[in-house]
């Protein structure tokens, strides 16, 4: 009898780094020695119910490196939501090609099925290792200190920040609103406070999905900081929803199960221009903010690809039904610990900022936040000049 | 008696580089060892007229180096709209301050401005030597091949494009429509094109402002695509107008002499989902397009470095009324070789793309195109690679 094989699959959105976990999972599975087939699902769980097994075993390692460069997924991901009799065909399949270790590199929904997955095989007897990457862009995966995917993202927006509160500060429009991910959780839309590190180019506003948004008091903070400057930069989550919980832009339309809204930005930016007759625009960088290989976080990167072989590593060690998560040890000088977390822990708790990371008037961080997140961003961003 | 002095002015939006000009001028200005003061005008010729100048011939070299890596514009700039009385006395400014050289860095309507002072002087008798630096990230202004600003820009959108074009293939939203700079001139977004060099990641659509925009056939080049593959990668000038010449999106607002448009970007991905039903989104960096550092074009910034310093020279040996100029030697390999212009035949005229560089059907760009584009983005964008 040959050896056993290895399988990983993507689910939902790319992040930056998701490559880089693929890269560090592939990596350690080659350096392992112990594996005939080292398999990617192409295109996420529908790849694997379609039995379409990409060979990554084979790729000489100077073409795997380009994973460390390559935004999306290199073996592509999926959003397909699975019925029960699905996990159990699949429990079906994993014994057919003799993979006997599965990683799931995903957020939330992906941890979910990597959960449902690890009871079918228990409820069939199908002897796989089922392990987990924590993977997402938006930060909300529960129990670990924060994920993979994220700390570019906040790269993304905070030297975005930045660089518009340049671009302002020389020629001002009187108010520049910036649209960042996440729809019910702030992480990435905090991460523009960062901006103002080293020489002070950071935001005048932050809006995030966790407080009620209130059009009057975003018009009166407007109103106030263009009394003392003249142009601002606001950063507003893509989620914004007012207290009854509505999306303060309305869904412009509906396909299936998908709902559309319209964009955050240039709706803050029309009010500002319709309310104040101030000259206003709107940025919308969207899924350029988890694609930017040129703003990868350093850190972000490094434990991406040490989240994909903590994964390889303990599923070829025995263990299943976890993911690969980090505790913070400290955050100056930063020093994080990996461990294992329950998947059981994980599946579909959605993690949303603390109220100790948001500030008493709701348009702001703390400096706890920007201590926390601070070091995920790799390296401090670029110095910048004025004389203006 | 004293040294003469020399002035140093921006006009209109900022680039990328437009610091690095004034980095060379600077420089150029301080080694020459002529000059008893370099200014800056703070923000723009209202800063002038303000007698609001900043003195840069005493900032250390290694904080100058700064302006290389700082977007915006670091001495201000404005959109200032001058009448005739207003030249004639910055003429008089410009005498009482002993400047008896100024450099204009910007634009079409800078160019504008640059070659009424000159006129004013020559009317009030004022011994003024004055030079235009080339400035713009459209691309459009006539006489010079290129000019400063473009490259950037150009780099920009390619790496966007094909950064989204990789997340698209990974998990794929049917339409994904990137909006690019340029109302009038289609250069920046005909850079797109450019994302397909080395690996094929691609746009499959580009819509130039050059070209009546005809919804339907929009909406044909789409379907038609869809049935090809499952994510397509659309690029349009936020200028699209249609074959009356009215924008394709309606005015939102009226604020004084401004019209704010809808974007381009929403607009084209709602049609896409109201008439076909499919999923798209839009995208819309909007001033991160002019403002990212990260994404700065080598040649670029060195030949924007390189205008500000031959400016500075051709005014201290005594040229006026002109601007710096790139003349096109050879694309392969690149070779530049930089000349004086008449600003005569540089204000206001307004260059868009030729029809040498547009597709038959509207929807794309040739390879001569690509070929003059090309050397402009500063080296090759990041291999990246795919297994599905």
């Amino acid at each position: 009898m040959g050896k056993d094989s290895i399988l990983i699959v993507h689910g939902g959105g790319p992040t930056a780094v998701i490559n880089a976990s693929l890269y560090g999972a592939v990596k350690e599975a080659k350096e392992s020695g112990q594996l005939e087939h080292i398999y990617g699902a192409r295109n996420g769980t529908g790849g694997l119910l379609r039995e379409d097994l990409i060979e990554l075993g084979t790729v000489p390692d100077e073409k795997l490196a380009l994973l460390l460069k390559t935004p999306g997924s290199a073996i592509g991901t999926s959003r397909d939501q699975l019925e029960q009799e699905e996990y159990e065909r699949m429990a079906g399949i994993l014994e057919k090609y003799g993979i006997r270790y599965v990683l799931f590199n995903g957020g939330n929904g992906t941890m979910d099925t990597c959960g449902k997955l690890f009871r079918a095989c228990r409820k069939t007897g199908t002897d796989v290792r089922i392990m987990g990457i924590p993977k997402t862009m938006d930060n909300d995966i529960a129990v670990t200190d924060h994920s993979p995917g994220f700390g570019s993202a906040a790269r993304f927006i905070a030297q975005s920040t930045k660089e518009l509160c340049a671009d302002v500060r020389g020629l001002p429009i009187h108010v520049v609103v910036l649209e960042a991910s996440g729809r019910n959780a702030g992480w990435i839309t905090a991460a523009a406070a960062l901006a103002e590190d080293g020489d002070g180019y950071g935001p005048d506003l932050i809006y995030l999905p966790e407080r009620p948004f209130d059009e009057d008091r975003f018009i009166e903070d407007v109103e106030r900081l263009l009394k003392k400057k003249t142009g601002i930069v606001v950063v507003a989550s893509e989620g914004l929803k007012d207290k009854t919980g509505k999306p303060v832009v309305e869904p412009i339309f509906q396909v299936g199960r998908s709902t559309y809204f319209g964009d955050v930005s240039s709706h803050l930016a029309n009010l500002v221009i319709r309310r104040l007759g101030y000259k206003a625009r709107g940025e919308k960088p969207g899924l350029l903010g988890r694609a930017s290989m040129s703003l990868v976080s350093r850190v972000d990167c490094r434990e991406a690809e040490l989240a994909g072989r903590l994964a390889c590593r303990a599923a070829l060690g025995g263990e299943s039904g976890k993911m690969v998560a980090f505790r913070r040890i400290s955050s100056s000088p930063y020093e994080m610990e990996p461990f294992l977390a329950d998947i059981d822990e994980v599946m579909l708790h959605e993690r949303t900022m603390p109220e100790e990371f948001i500030n008493e008037t709701g348009n702001g961080v703390t400096e706890r936040f920007k201590e926390w997140c601070r070091p995920l961003l790799g390296g401090e961003l670029d110095p910048m000049i004025s004389f203006n």
